[in-house]
């Protein structure tokens, strides 16, 4: 296609497109003379995910090309390349720390697999002691509890990841992981409505619409 | 106690209870003459809380004052208290939507109640937008699947919440919400991980630590 039918179905104006291909982030059409270049399903697919990352997601352009980086390295090691790529997803917590002794505990407790490099481990431990330091530290019971209901969670996500393709599935993992997480906040929030309306008002009055 | 025993047990430095007193944030000790007083546990309570909300979950002040009203003023309904004390917290969906087909259809299909007013129902209108902007709606069966896990979450939440104090279930309500909410979000990334591992690795290398 074209680029003007490129701008159309894609939703991305002319000036952004052409900033992603001088910066790279878009991989060039194939060129037909000095002026001319045509363009084809994998470029809009391209446009989508920049459109994800940058105006949905958020993510600085650094991070951005992080992702990308990872797409486009081919890669037998897709298991690497899914924590690389998630990697590049806020928060960003403080590199350096070596030893995260309460978010190995909660691993540990529920016999997790982890790589202690992969920043989640780093967000864990940080989210743990924030809750400890107000005094309202995770107890056994509560981890447990949690790891049952995220890890089935997790199964729920990790059986929609598109088979055929490495890029593909990078793609899903990163933006199911950033764009699935307000919806899980917000349901939360919607669950606890739910249950103490249950609880503390009991079934007489119908507030359900 | 005295202002100096307040300042060192509850770790907030004394120009800062000064202000929060100032301000209102923290009601004022019993007066022994015109430049001593002594505080007690509810002051330290209430610092505990006020480091909480503004150092870790990182509320603006505006939104701090709210939560403090609804824990300040007596009610009889603690259903709707916990609503507007949650509601103090981020994010804050634009106000004046009034339609929320997809936070809906969620919402029945899993049978819950909710109030249209409170924040996560516009919240979760957005985050479902948002997923579906980008190619990743949410299916009934993940709507399914992401609803029974988060229910069992906030139950396990809710029957932690103390029962004896209006006050202590609003305070937990509002600092458990915020503050485990980073834990599970933690969580479920390394779940991912976890479950990537045993998909794509296979069971051969452990990588438990």
């Amino acid at each position: 296609m074209r680029m003007s039918e490129l701008v159309k179905r894609s939703g991305v104006p002319l000036a952004t497109i052409k900033y992603y291909l001088r910066e790279g982030l878009l991989m060039a059409g194939e060129s037909h003379g000095a002026t001319s270049a045509t363009y084809d399903e994998e470029h809009l697919r391209r446009l989508r995910l920049l459109r994800a990352l940058t105006e949905v997601v958020g993510l600085p352009l650094q991070k951005v090309r992080d992702v990308l980086h990872v797409l486009d390295t081919p890669t037998t090691d897709l298991y690497a390349a899914l924590g690389r790529a998630v990697a590049a997803l806020p928060p960003y917590p403080p590199t350096g720390a070596r030893e995260f002794p309460r978010a190995k505990a909660v691993l540990d407790q529920l016999g997790q697999v982890y790589d202690p490099k992969f920043p989640a481990v780093a967000q864990l431990e940080r989210a743990l002691e924030a809750a400890e330091a107000v005094g309202l530290p995770l107890s056994p019971e509560r981890a447990e509890a949690y790891g049952r209901h995220v890890r089935g969670i997790a199964e729920a996500e990790l059986s929609g990841m598109p088979e055929g393709s490495t890029q593909q599935a990078i793609e899903y993992a990163v933006i199911g992981t950033a764009l699935h997480e307000p919806v899980l906040a917000a349901m939360r929030r919607l669950a606890h409505q739910h249950l103490a309306h249950q609880r503390l008002k009991g079934k007489t009055r119908a507030h359900r619409r």
